[in-house]
């Protein structure tokens, strides 16, 4: 508690409803105290610090104006929220942000009623908005919705298809703008460059004092209040016609870090917004911390770090993070293939493609939070005569995945998929789990499907998918650090739909696809002990599946398990397809597949995440005592 | 050959270069055989016809100007390429178009080199093209990129995310924004009403003269020529910002139907543009065969007709088709149940909600071409306290993937799904096959999937899905008529993850989910002629699986065969995960899993597709046969 900033107006504030007593001056003060709360806290526990940071006047301005949580505030990515928890009745637990059993790093309908829709990906704020605004004009939910948005979620195609459906309905709905010109990577689209020119054109401090004239000075009538609003002001923006051209009333820029103008903006658009309205607010990542002002990334994603120096504490690791070594085994390739290029989907840095955009910048196109053009525009690249490595990480792949289907697949086009960020991720939770690419992955015609069992593999599985023509290709792999095993100076062609037998044994077969294997190993080591000898294979492919290894895996064993970092209908599911149409069933075979558990896994360290999904070497080894009848009879036939 | 009209000019051209001879009157001509040719295969073969017959001159123009297939002419859904594949090289096979064996009704690249890049599904084409421009600028193919996008494909955000992106990069290509205020249903969304007022507000006609003059007058330099060009033809945008804001130089309103204008127009831009260029051209659906053009529709997809007369050949069929069955029920239960509202993607018509519509009009959604949005507004409305029925076909949920798993799994939403077209769909071929939904829906944790088998268990569900209020469940039925089952008055409430014997038997049980089940009881009285009695059961549940159900099966019979319309990783996998945790196989049983092959299959009717899937009744009869070892001994255990 040493370090603990004094807070005395944030001490009286537990939930929204303490903040209606508060003078504006007082707010003002709450502002800052929730700044330096929030740096506190999450210096204590890492996470996303830059976000909170650049809207701790627009929480405090939203909660001081509108009555949550009646009304309903959906901050979209909700990275963004840590200051709205403290606000409301969290701050007693706010400094278990992102750990197992604490609160979560986003927003949560089942913490806090104060959370009426969850977030974690992108630019789903206007539509889940518009669905309670639409409710509510039926009979549902009472209360106003309000959308709170960043402007690089605002180029995802979905934020245009709400805000085109939002403007055709017409229902009074609030959309914030949260302009900062920065997701998580500075944003690459024309759109940004539209917002940039609509501040960038007009003396953006001389708005000021116009925006508080306006806003004070409007007439009562309340019928064409809104378009009146507008038109008056109108005055304030320097443009915003793409906006009403939508069907949206504009107001703005506004100064996101001015709390005054923040109410008063609010203030008058609550009293008269009839229809939707954009209420465009510039604000700075990172805000009022000086090392996350200075930051590249604007303090994006931290871990504990002392909020004196900003200096953070590095774990130390012996091996490279895969997404490393895919970058640099990509790059490797791509010094002697020029048909080799890149694409992601504002990730530059998660997905590693920033070292690669360094080496080749014209050959890697970031093109956004656009995940179904970013599928498609690699399936043109491919129809161009390109490689194209499209990568993305396993749960934001959810979001091309027709385009997978429908322009990749059905036309085999060589699309190569690097998936990231496959299975449980750890601190942000059951959002960002990659669980169901390979079920939904493999079983699409036509498509190659690979797991990486270590960063070795990893790289000879970049080398695979740069030479394979025939159709598309994907290959998964954790994030993280690899096992440390040593490299190869160059990656090697794999033969698709080979697996590998690890260690020869009897009786019991494991047969792993991805990184489970090490687990595995650690569990057939502990059996070793207890003279049980199991077979340990790498299947490396979901799809086209090793017939060979897995028949004669079935023919010698006496069980045959399969392990894999995902849920049901992928591996498993494909190898007990085989077993059945070959047969291998009919004259008996313990079979057993280890998918994630059919739950959503909370946050959680990676590894703890796997012991709930029951995966760890230990579950490992008691499924096959299990299976084998040893520890128990139960189930023994 | 009796009905078919002279066309001695088309008769010249086999492929877009025989056009570089023919002069602006002839091509003239060209255009208007081109029609009449259209008219009269599509009356033969049935089809999409009003999209083509209002790019007929718009065909005619771009083949006329570009250089096909070396430059890349991409039709966005690409149901309008009947004039298309006439003038390219497939004219002998139009009257085999949507036919088993004949053209696809779609653009497909193994069809044909002047078919780059294949669609079915909307809003890909801006994508593909940004793609093939910049593989050309990176030494891939050469070319010319040119899609062409209807206004409510551009709807999508899709659409959106790949403006944003060729904004962005400045490359040449060309997007002729083919507006005819008609996507397959009246287009609703605020860009719609956006792009009416660009050509509402000045007088169309005369900008003819000026939409040559400008294009005529162009002057020379090349670097600036972009640029200039689009100063001048300024002129004749009434609007066109929205584009301009988006980093494109904008052309129009053109008239598509004045070939002379749109030759002029598109010479000029092939000649001018450096950058992204769109191109905006109204054209009317259905355009110049007054049937088409008189019908609510306008003509979007028909059976064979008279051409005369306009009068199409009706199948007879005793049975509802599934679709009305599912609209008039859920209309049924809103009756009584003001909570139950409905969302339709661009599909009112399609999925039967244009009844639901005109019953309750202000509980009936239609959001445009945006699945995304829909399931995520869909998850706000239940968050807000309704009962939302999102309404889409089993191929464009892949659209709205991610916003199942995020939007509405996670949170556990009582979001219902129907999903139309669920299964293989007949003459739309590949790229409509409901295949993957069961596999990427029941791998959700607290999804409920069901599937009819009949239209009556259809009214089931309906009533189950109104009443299932502890989080989404989905329920699945197919393209076309149903059994012709009795229909009750009232749809049941059926108990959750419970399925139903049909008949009892021994040795071998069937056990079926969806539609399947017909084929499975004619398999099994075929059967039961060879001395067979098979059990057959009706599973309902994909997901929960009915445990005791599927445990009996196993323990009373030899053999168990799974049947479901769809790919692998869905029904059956989930039963053999069952089967192979309750160590069932550890003692033997001759299980199989019936499932979609791994192809992607080419049109035909529904049947003879289920008989290439190796899905109908003398193939179910087959696998038992061989199950059983009865046709064959070389499987046997």
């Amino acid at each position: 508690m040493t370090n603990r900033p004094a807070t005395p107006v944030l001490d009286r504030v537990r939930v929204p409803a303490d903040m209606k007593s508060l003078s504006d001056r007082e707010l003002r003060q709450l502002a800052d105290e929730l700044r330096s709360e929030t740096i506190s806290a999450v210096s204590e526990t890492g996470g996303h610090l830059g976000a909170g940071l650049g809207v701790v006047e627009l929480t405090v301005a939203i909660h001081a104006v509108f009555e949550t949580p009646r009304d309903k505030l959906i901050w979209d990515v909700s990275h963004q929220c840590y200051p709205h928890k403290i606000l409301t009745g969290r701050r007693d637990r706010i400094r278990t942000l992102r750990m197992e059993g604490g609160l979560s790093g986003f927003t949560k309908r089942s913490e806090s009623p104060y959370d009426p829709f969850g977030a974690a990906h992108s630019s789903t704020s206007i539509s889940a908005a518009l669905g309670f605004a639409a409710a509510r004009d039926l009979g549902g939910d009472p209360g106003d919705a309000i959308a709170v948005i960043g402007d690089g979620s605002m180029s995802a195609g979905m934020a245009f298809e709400a805000m085109n459906n939002a403007g055709h309905l017409k229902k009074r709905l609030f959309v914030i703008l949260n302009d900062n010109e920065m997701s998580i990577a500075p944003p690459v689209g024309a759109l940004s460059s539209y917002l940039t020119k609509l501040y960038a054109d007009g003396p953006f401090d001389e708005l000021k004092a116009v925006a508080k004239g306006a806003a004070s000075l409007l007439p009562p009538p309340l019928r064409e209040g809104a378009l009146r609003a507008k038109e008056m002001l109108k005055g304030m923006a320097v443009g915003g016609t793409m906006f009403e051209q939508l069907g949206f009333s504009y107001i703005g820029p506004v100064d996101g870090h001015d709390l005054d103008q923040l109410l008063h903006v609010l203030r008058a658009a609550k009293t008269r917004a009839t229809g939707p309205m954009l209420i465009h607010v510039i604000t700075k990542k990172g805000k009022g911390y000086a090392p996350a002002e200075a930051a590249r990334d604007k303090g994006h994603a931290t871990g504990k770090f002392d909020v004196l120096t900003g200096k953070q504490a590095k774990a130390i690791s012996n091996a490279p993070s895969y997404t490393k070594v895919f970058a640099q085994s990509l790059i490797q390739e791509a010094e002697t293939d020029e048909k080799i290029v890149a694409i992601t989907a504002a990730m530059p840095d998660g997905t590693g493609l920033n070292l690669f955009a360094e080496r080749f910048p014209k050959r890697c196109f970031d093109v956004g939070i656009a995940e179904q053009h970013a599928v498609t525009f690699a399936a043109g690249l491919a129809a161009g005569g390109m490689k194209p490595f499209c990568a993305l990480y396993s749960t934001f792949l959810q979001r091309g995945y027709d385009q997978v289907v429908h322009d990749v697949a059905i036309q085999r086009l060589p699309v190569r998929f690097p998936i990231d960020r496959a299975g449980l991720v750890g601190a942000d939770g059951a959002t960002h789990a990659g669980s169901f690419d390979v079920a939904f992955m493999a079983n699409l015609p036509g498509m190659v499907v690979m797991a990486a069992a270590d960063e070795a593999e990893l790289k000879h599985m970049v080398a695979t998918a740069v030479a394979w023509e025939e159709g598309p290709i994907a290959f998964r792999f954790p994030r993280g650090d690899g096992v440390g095993v040593e490299m190869p100076a160059k990656g090697q062609l794999l033969e698709i739909g080979k697996g590998r037998i690890i260690t020869e044994g009897s009786r019991v077969a494991l047969l792993s696809f991805g990184t489970r294997l090490a687990e595995v190993q650690k569990a057939a080591e502990a059996l070793a002990q207890k003279g049980i000898m199991a077979t340990v294979a790498d299947a490396r492919f979901a799809k086209p599946l090793d017939h060979d290894l897995i028949l004669q895996l079935a023919h010698h064993h006496e069980a045959l398990i399969t392990i894999e970092e995902g849920a049901i209908g992928g591996f498993g599911s494909h190898v007990a397809q085989l077993l059945a149409d070959e047969a291998v069933f009919d004259r008996g075979l313990k079979y057993r597949s280890m998918v994630l558990p059919d739950i959503f896994i909370d946050q959680a360290s990676p590894e703890a995440m796997y012991r709930i999904a029951g995966m760890d070497a230990p579950q490992i080894e008691a499924k096959v005592l299990e299976t084998l009848g040893i520890a128990s009879l139960t189930k023994r036939a």
